[in-house]
């Protein structure tokens, strides 16, 4: 697997923060708070609707837009909390879909 | 960017979901329920340390171990969510990062 | 104990939902998510602060303020599940109480 | 509005962590997360539900009953938080539905 996307995001994530002083922010119980708060409004976006309202041919795009954008501030955080701990997402994703193989 | 890691990944977790029939749960509605109910798991990880007792020096191994498994569990159902809204997460992230470039 | 601020509160807020016909909105699935909406709000205003810029005396007003709606938010969607679920929060409170007790 | 339930609910709590030494953990920041960790609970019991078998009418009673304790844990959490800042539920609840009554 090539380790390039991950890398890359994360190093333009670090160098936002990093521009802005805001590193003192950045410990991993801040950023797990940060994850928890984005995925708070991710969930909130889908709260109202059906199941069936929820899927992409039944979203309209300005929905779609909100929920894309949410998705990306998960994934922002996600990505720092990695960072600041020194954690390979990909190699745990792998290893956490080997548990689960096992388990199910 | 090269987009192999977040298509694998994705890939991946979708023959997963595909080898026990999982489709019918994995609506956007519910998959953003998921990663919720992931993010809770990882903030709760956090929640009696303080900033420091968080930081990489400070964790235990199996600490960190369990920490890097929430992470994956929120990363699984994020991509999966995604790939079920045909999402491209990488070119979201730096839409938003311009979008904060420009507030911050 | 005395039932009357939890029946007096769940009333109000379902006779607010009631007026504007929003009972096909509040299944249990669907307040769950508010729930955890709520929560990842309430949990995003303190998530840059430091311990001791989260107490009492170190909050603003409009800090306190902010955080009191959003633990309002919480309770009025917690209150609205439990009423459709037909569920006695003291009452659970209290069998929770008695389970922690017998663990720690 | 009577103010026996939640005083009386907060101080056994209250009781509870004080008998345990727990007060150095329950600052507001830690208790939010704990909110926001039980929050991503209590979704998580409805995440593979549609909203027909989330209902009170097709819930087993060993799902209501993990549902009962999973609103328990957010409830106690969130009168501990309200509590070490000193603010009361039941009236930042009217509050803020009078805000919504104005809003809707």
């Amino acid at each position: 697997m090539n380790q390039n996307e991950f890398a890359e995001l994360t190093a333009r994530i670090k160098a936002f923060a990093d521009a802005r002083n805001w590193e003192k922010f950045h410990t991993p119980k801040n950023l797990s708070m940060a994850v928890a708060g984005e995925a708070g409004e991710l969930v909130a976006e889908f709260q109202w609707l059906t199941s069936e309202e929820s899927t992409l041919a039944s979203l309209s795009p300005e929905q779609l837009q909100a929920i894309k954008l949410e998705i990306a501030d998960v994934q922002i955080y996600l990505l720092r909390l990695a960072d600041v701990l020194n954690l390979d997402i990909p190699a745990a994703v792998i290893e956490k879909i080997k548990i689960n193989e096992s388990r199910f």
